[in-house]
């Protein structure tokens, strides 16, 4: 039976007005994995248009987890866990949900088939799902999920399970489950983003104060990531709502258009992907201090092949002298930070490698190296193209890992700022 | 005033027995950003000995806070905040804190005068802390932290609060607020961790199944990262208790020692990195799929510089040809997904850069790509060293970015074997 097909319930009408995430594992709790289901919940839930107004992180225990489900349930009609629905004892979610909700947990013949088939190994009396759920096949593990539908001091409630490992649980959310959500959500939220770089969050802030306080129906709030400022603007759509978010959109970019990169959901390595395939266009990289950051930065985007070619990751100075030829004069006297490296590192790479555009990196990204005039954090990058070479010179705070992130945003937004001006 | 000499308060004898933490912020709500700060704490406080048995995320909202806090103090004598610490308007913390804990939100010379002298622009009336409280200065930022003593209900009870981006956090919590927290702390625990590669979470488990079911004292939870196998083996240690933890993880090693490469905190590039530069050795790397992620594995080390020297990012055919000179036969015939491509981006690659080790990693990560005999996920790793050639061929399941990463982590282990085959 497809998973389309899986019986309906009869609580299929009702209508979720706000949902509380609760993540189940030890391993949370103690600080051994980052918990990325929330977040990534969240955004699925917002774009639904469901509230989300709490999220929790509870333990492998019986006690902890039924006080959290049930706290979560008298301000929310929907709770969502992940986690703890593997086959071992300390795997407890769906007993305590299953407690909760007041049915038995029963095993599901159209599951245990399914995972036959897949030639995944069953244990006797596993997976188990709450009586008269609905259920959601796992596509990458063993683990269901299930949606349960019950009534809790006269209220209508709902729980959804889901697995723990993301690579199971977002497969398995944006397949089967998020269909299913969005017949039970009344309104919509709308989200739009309006991404700047080479700014920083309180100057740009500042640029766009009176917006930001005089804002009513539409919020607009900032949000930093490492080398780039984020505006989100938010409306709740009810039904004849009009949406305003455009206007709002339209008064940032008219104060801060100069370093708006993206209006939408594109990081900055999408929109220069973006950018270099529709223009026929390549790019190949030299990098020091980012050691193949750079690169790795485009390659993880599905068909960067398209504008990729290559590169050269020259960690000293050896490696920058043979494989890139930047002159011994060079190295011994500038040094491998300074602008003349970056230049020799940049067209070296572009006529090395035929690409239209070569970016070439070269910083003290720490903890120890630097000099007095050029401390840690100092980041030399150059562009190099055809009708001619642009360098910059950046100071970045942070540790190694930040000033290599921060040095990745930057040349990115130097090559975009390049095919621009032509 | 030096941060160490900051005023006491008569409080400082308390003795905290569980922590929660709230991260406090509608951009993780909305799931735009991910709360690396729970995680980070967490493991910080679980070091400490102090349990969390709970994580909440709230949004920029004075009466969820309110209730999440009073919630939070009802089970545990100690909550910690992160975020909302900001001067604009939706910067609640402090304020809600403040109303907790019955105390007013005083300015602090102190604050002010450090942040003035670095050069920070105050604005008037921030940042405020609530009064008699114990501050902890931010050298990243301006937001301070603050730990405030406080009677709820006859019961000692404290609220820290510290700021949210996790550069300011982090330096703060460790020089600061660390040693605080150290001396408000009864019990210890301890953890260990034994880190796998090259085997499964579920066949992992299996082999150790009986130990992990004879858990008394001493508890072992596994989890898994993507291309690794992590066994957390930890016990409460009370003054007086025997460490246990050690006999454990011998117990373990007897049985899946083979796949070990680490009893510790470090992750497989460290461990790699740390092998190299002890031997006095260096590696070099020729990279088509990873573009450049597997370099920067290495490169984001401190210190990576000693054995790094750097490498090809070839992610076209004729990149391969030209800067690896692999010749064109193999790549019309057996194609560059091929054990005969790797070998020759890999040989090329140790010569070129004359390194002790050369890895070339060639494969289709997908989404797109792949042919009937050699499938996307189909990923070949060739390591050269003086004595000789390794080839391996994997398959990796889910999307691009976890190909990526599972090819990295296979690569630095067939070169962590490599060094200890000699």
């Amino acid at each position: 039976m497809a998973p389309e097909e899986t019986p309906m319930t009869s609580d299929d009408r009702m209508i979720f007005r706000s949902a509380e995430i609760i993540s189940v594992g030890t391993e949370l709790l103690v600080g051994q994995i980052v918990d990325t289901n929330a977040h990534f919940l969240s955004e699925q839930l917002s774009q639904i248009g469901l509230s989300t107004y709490r999220h929790v992180v509870v333990g492998d225990n019986t006690e902890r987890l039924e006080q959290a489900i049930r706290h979560a349930l008298t301000d929310n009609d929907l709770v969502i866990t992940t986690g703890g629905l593997g086959p071992t004892e300390d795997d407890i979610t769906a007993l305590v949900a299953a407690r909760v909700a007041g049915v038995s947990l029963v095993s599901n013949r159209d599951i245990t088939d399914r995972l036959e088939s897949r030639g995944r190994y069953v244990s006797p009396g596993y997976p188990l799902i709450p009586e008269g759920s609905r259920y959601f096949h796992n596509d990458n593990g063993t683990a269901p999920g299930s949606l349960t539908f019950f009534t809790l001091n006269r209220s209508q409630k709902a729980i959804l399970m889901l697995p723990g490992p993301p690579d199971e649980m977002e497969p398995m959310f944006l397949r089967y489950v998020r269909p299913v959500l969005e017949m039970h959500s009344a309104a919509k939220f709308v989200h739009r983003y309006v991404r700047l770089t080479g700014i920083g969050e309180s100057r740009s802030e500042d640029m766009i104060r009176d917006l930001i306080d005089s804002q009513d129906e539409v919020t607009i709030a900032p949000y930093a990531n490492p080398g780039e400022v984020v505006f989100r603007v938010s409306q709740r759509l009810e039904s004849g709502d009009d949406d305003k978010t455009d206007e709002a959109v339209e008064a940032i970019v008219e104060r801060v258009g100069e370093f708006v990169f993206e209006i939408g959901q594109r990081t900055l390595n999408e929109v220069v992907l973006d950018m270099l395939v529709s223009r026929g266009e390549t790019c190949a990289f030299a990098e020091s201090c980012t050691g193949g950051m750079l690169a790795s930065s485009l390659a993880s985007i599905p068909g960067a092949s398209k504008a990729l070619l290559g590169g050269f990751i020259t960690y000293n100075d050896e490696m920058k002298q043979s494989l890139l030829g930047v002159p011994r004069d060079i190295l011994e006297g500038e040094g491998a930070v300074s602008e003349e490296c970056v230049r020799a590192m940049a067209d070296h790479c572009r006529l090395r490698t035929g690409a239209d555009y070569a970016l070439a990196v070269s910083g003290f990204a720490g903890p120890s190296g630097g000099t007095e005039d050029t401390p840690v954090g100092t980041v030399y990058i150059a562009l190099s193209k055809c009708s001619g070479l642009t360098v910059k010179r950046f100071f970045f705070r942070g540790d190694r890992e930040r000033v290599m992130r921060q040095s990745v945003v930057a040349a990115l937004n130097l090559l975009r700022r390049g095919m621009i001006d032509g």
